[in-house]
């Protein structure tokens, strides 16, 4: 009689329980070392340099079949087997959701599984949109892990929340693309590995609105391409990947490194953005639980004016507060996953916006205050709240601000209600 | 392979679309006429005379078969069968979760559909804690929908958050109970058809803190029983059913009247509030969706300084804000429902009280946007939004206060990680 | 050498004092008795026949000299000492704000005083723009007590948080004005001493957009006028004024009953809104006053789970950030009322807007934390608190809705920036 | 008649308006400068050796009469003359208020004007508590700033928002202090001039409980002292000067480096922290108004779907609520600096608390939506805006957390009404 059912689905399980008994044995035993170490190279060497910890996390999590999880059902074809878990098919997005979650806990998972952004998104876009010869070039190496990738599209001179303000061009000529602009945010540009860019810019300023813009594969060494310098986020440079502002004058590539055709950048943008946005949902999600899994503790922990501080004023109220919060907005996301699975991005728009408002609000907040019950030391990287708070507050803004999200989820509600636009 | 499953069981989602039907073909279009009628009555003569509407439209609920659906699956035996739905045997909590959800956006359907507070919940406790006398004597003509009931738990003397403050008495006399005290916000008390009470007081004062109080049947008409006065929830009467305060003084009622036995009160109202708060959150989600439908209405056909209300300002973020709040929250319900399903009310301590404080909260917020953009008008009731706010403010302090249940959350939370209290 | 001085002057001092003592020793005893009285008319007479109560008082406040304290030091000229304290010269608004305070913390306090809205505003109207004969006609009765007076302006068909969508007319015809419209939310219309509305309406639509509309004192016997029926909000009626709905059907009053001339409407509004939103703040704070010692008392009386209510969970951080919160507000009106004071409404126009958006916002949560802390009581007329929402939530609308005032602040910062809009 | 006015008094307009000046021509058009130069500093080499500059504007303030303006007037004795203003006698917490303000804006005017917390609060507590000695050797180099201090009293192994949980010792042994312990977010220790600290610690446990600590110059290169590390917030060091961890083993000073005898320490921090707050407070003010106009100009410059950003969604709502905060912020911290002017510290025990919970959730805020409108741009250093979100960020710890400044507001509220604690 039953048919809503909240629980996983035994594959789901099994795999969800794998990947944390292997964060649990492998990576968190390694991760304050791997914090310590990055925090020494700052000081005195190249951050940028991955620390070997990585190469070898890697190496075990694929000996495991822990390995591209993220490889969706719909359009992993023959590479889930190959590069995936074992015997792999590819999981929906409401199954890979909760291991996303697990992932978020620790800076170095999402690498370590080769589940990182935005090399997930861009793998996905070869999946779905690439040809054979692009897939072969550049999907196979990304799913071995052997190279990483890029995706340029925002840029620092216009408002790009308007993607259509983009003024970085990508004329075609003859049998070339001719590529010109300045991007910044480009997430990833920091590692040595990051071979390949996904380049977004503006190819027939006269075609209708959604079809101006073409998204092309460059290559990092092309002539022209010059990684200006790289940006920091709230004092955090997200070592090794890194955000880039990159410059690309005169750059030239064959034309067929357009990804599915010339002025096609605003229909694999909209399917790409889906999954991605689940993903990192759920990992802010799993930062929002690690949190307040430290405040709950450090709250039990530490005594002021007789009581233990999670005994003191309003303290328990937001302990509750959180846990309501942290359930709604994961809740939330699991029907928007299960949403995308069942009917596609264009049936999940609004649910899909709807948590990229929701759930970085919440992550803040609770991140917010399990630094606060945390004191001094809650906003030192003495914990790894302070990058957690970061990271929300920096998904208010990539993958389009807040407001943008808003104004789609309203466009959708008052459109039920006869509103054109 | 996909095992989440958001969407509603074949049985629900029938039941689901007769009783939306029922409400858009009866109740809907008398529902203008039952309130002028009401104000009315207010002016002019006894708003406690329920209007012979009522009746008609509980007759053809009843012929549908759209009657007493509240009643719960594992406990239903033959009474559903009898008095419910044709061939029934309960719902699950989730299966009429939506149920609810539709019936709270009207302020009759519950009566029609012999689905209010607080007769669900005394016609529950009946059946899974009533003697077969008991519910010969009073269930059955509660499912008949012949005589109502109310619940006199909450006093005026004492912070009743607390329950073991409660200072009303029932004490056991040879085979005769005696009972003393004043009890208020009885609901219901205001209908003539209420008939039976259910009483709830201090038996033995010895016993441990959870086993001292009782819970005991006492009939309206019985000696000693007073209605002082009804109350008014920020001007609202809530007619027909309405909130009392009532005195008991020297009643005497027989030995078997007792429900479970003496000193089981806290036991049984463990039990009974799981269900009903669902209920209640629900309706609560039906009133929200009810004004984010009229806000947006309103938003669309108005218009300011030459644009729709709908566009100015920030009020597509607000609409977009009560889509995702509603959403989140309406989650959040079924997965109380679900978890108290599956594991009984133990099972889902938590989630019954992260609704509780959640979902009131929500919807006050989304009704008074609502209320705001219909400037004057919204505040008054030419539309429902002044008593819709009322029912989400009231249902912050009915069945325990925000503040008792984010402690019960923050308990559990804590719990997880060794706090004993 | 110190210069800012946040000590009231000596004659402020004095007359808070005394209006304070008048309002302990004379009306807060009363008070009781009178809501008691009035709650017994609403059952079973005519709640909008005053109590005589109010008139008793009202002698007992003009024997001491409290009376038309109001009156604004600029424009009182020979007013003040005539109606107004004993050789009073009227007092800045600076002066007077914490009179509206103390009067604020009382239902009948205003009336008593002759400070009430909408009054106050109408006799400063005809202050400052009225001919001598519309001030021996009606500023004299007015500030006699003899009679009231209503202000007409908000439609029920128009979203009338713009003016200029005002439907009504007042269009001159020879020597005489013909009016016609709807109006709504008209307060004071309730009471029977209410004899002459100030009605805002369109005279020439072909002037430019602020001098499009005239004031016009019509009488309320006048032939056409109709009072269709009361309004409540929030279930309130505020008797003996109350908010009216009125018709005005080929309505003919003499020209020389228009205000300042033809088309200027908006430039009387302009000057009459300044004060009276400084009063309606400041008596709104004396009620979040009133709420949070309420809030305090109950929480050191009423005792759960061991403790006083105050001691348990949040509440004494929500007592402390509503002290914080009432006295911003309290300082943010003080000094719009000394912006108005040094430079009047046009210097203070960011400011006027400012305490309209943020006063009623503040009451409305302090508020709600008091009746909160009530516990059921709190919804009811057993405390003011209800009352007291109601008249902080309506005031979000009154007068101009948040949105609009919003609007006005953020045109001003713009401005600083060279916004021309 | 006026007695209430909120204008400054001619001295700190004067004052004032030559500080903004001096910011304007002198240290704005530097701080691009100096901010490239830290920030290569911090790549290459050593940015806790201060960069020239800050020296070369110290002169120019100390010619132009700007330096140590926060000289209280009730302590300032000859020193203000010698080491302040040209003839100057010291300001008032009011008229010293709107400086503070304006140096707030910049991240290298405290510095320069010799107004810099800790030093600030050193200098006072030397001011009103040191023997002539202590002032001769420490207190005249610091007005001099020719030296830096650092106050060393939060400790990593305890809850030091309950003071009375330090754990570090200063024992009294014959002529000299002997001291141990560890210390962090010891502000300033990480600039080359600090060779001063105050310690507070453990005296005599078995004192009253405000009697049991001690403070106690220690300098610097006393045997024993080590600097463990410095500290960042958010990412940010804050140099030159930092927040350090310090140990403190076995270290010995003579008995004469007491400040105002052993166990004297608490009624010292109760004197030191009013002006500090008041300080903190009005610089963060200084801040959100520097963010508040960055996003009104960042809002008209930049164009997204047609529109201005400013023009967008909630943008204008937010401009304005932030102006009203702002303002709401300012006018509390100057209530209650002049209540620390007219009555002390004690006078001033709840507002001083107030502005602390107030003020910096006030700024986080603001500071926030200015960085939404920045896009990406905003969370990086190209703007002030990460920078200023973080000092609001932390000043909700340092100084006492919000949640110990709430518990000293509500007790005092309470105590009105008899709760004796």
């Amino acid at each position: 009689m039953q048919s809503v059912d909240f629980s996983p689905s035994l594959r789901a399980a099994d795999l969800t329980a794998r990947v944390k008994d292997f964060i649990d044995t492998e990576i968190a035993p390694a991760e304050e070392g791997y914090h310590r170490d990055l925090a020494e190279a700052r000081r005195t060497g190249d951050p940028w340099q991955p620390l070997p910890l990585i190469e070898e996390l890697k190496t075990k999590a694929r000996e495991r079949g822990l390995w591209n999880l993220f490889l969706p059902h719909e359009h992993a074809g023959a590479y889930a087997a190959r590069f995936g878990t074992d015997g792999g098919e590819g999981l929906t997005n409401l199954d890979y959701a909760p291991i996303a979650e697990l992932t978020g806990r620790s800076a170095i998972a999402p690498l370590v599984l080769n589940c990182n952004a935005p090399d997930t998104g861009n793998m996905e876009v070869l999946l779905r949109y690439g040809t054979e010869a692009q897939r072969k070039e550049w999907l196979e190496p990304l799913l071995d892990g052997r190279i990483r990738s890029a995706f340029t599209m925002t840029e620092p001179d216009v408002a790009s929340s308007d993607a259509t303000n983009m003024e970085a061009t990508a004329v075609v000529d003859g049998d070339e693309v001719l590529i010109n602009g300045r991007k910044w945010w480009s997430t990833g540009v920091g590692h040595p590995d990051c071979t390949i860019f996904v380049f977004m810019g503006l190819t027939d300023p006269d075609a209708d609105r959604h079809h101006r813009h073409s998204m092309v594969l460059v290559p990092r060494d092309t002539p022209g391409v010059k990684i200006e310098r790289l940006l920091n986020t709230m004092g955090v440079y997200d070592e090794p990947l890194g955000h880039g502002e990159v410059s690309f004058t005169d750059v030239r590539v064959p034309l067929t490194n357009v990804i599915s055709g010339p002025g096609e950048a605003f229909a694999i943008a909209q399917g790409r953005l889906g999954p991605g946005r689940v993903h990192h949902c759920m990992r802010l999600i799993g930062l929002a639980e690690m949190s307040l899994e430290l405040a709950c503790k450090r709250g039990l922990a530490r005594t002021a004016f007789g009581k233990p501080l999670a005994n003191l004023g309003g303290n328990r109220e937001r302990i509750a507060d959180a846990r309501i919060a942290i359930n709604m907005a994961r809740l939330l996301v699991l029907d928007a996953a299960w949403k995308l699975d069942v009917g596609g991005p264009i049936n999940a728009l609004s649910e899909v916006s709807q948590i990229k408002v929701a759930v970085p609000a919440m992550a803040q907040q609770v991140i917010d205050f399990a630094m606060q019950i945390h004191g001094g030391g809650g906003l030192s990287d003495d914990f790894p709240l302070s990058g957690a708070w970061t990271a929300a507050r920096a998904l208010r803004l990539a993958d389009g601000p807040d407001e943008v999200h808003r104004g789609v989820v309203a466009r959708l509600e008052l459109g039920r209600y006869g509103a054109s636009r």
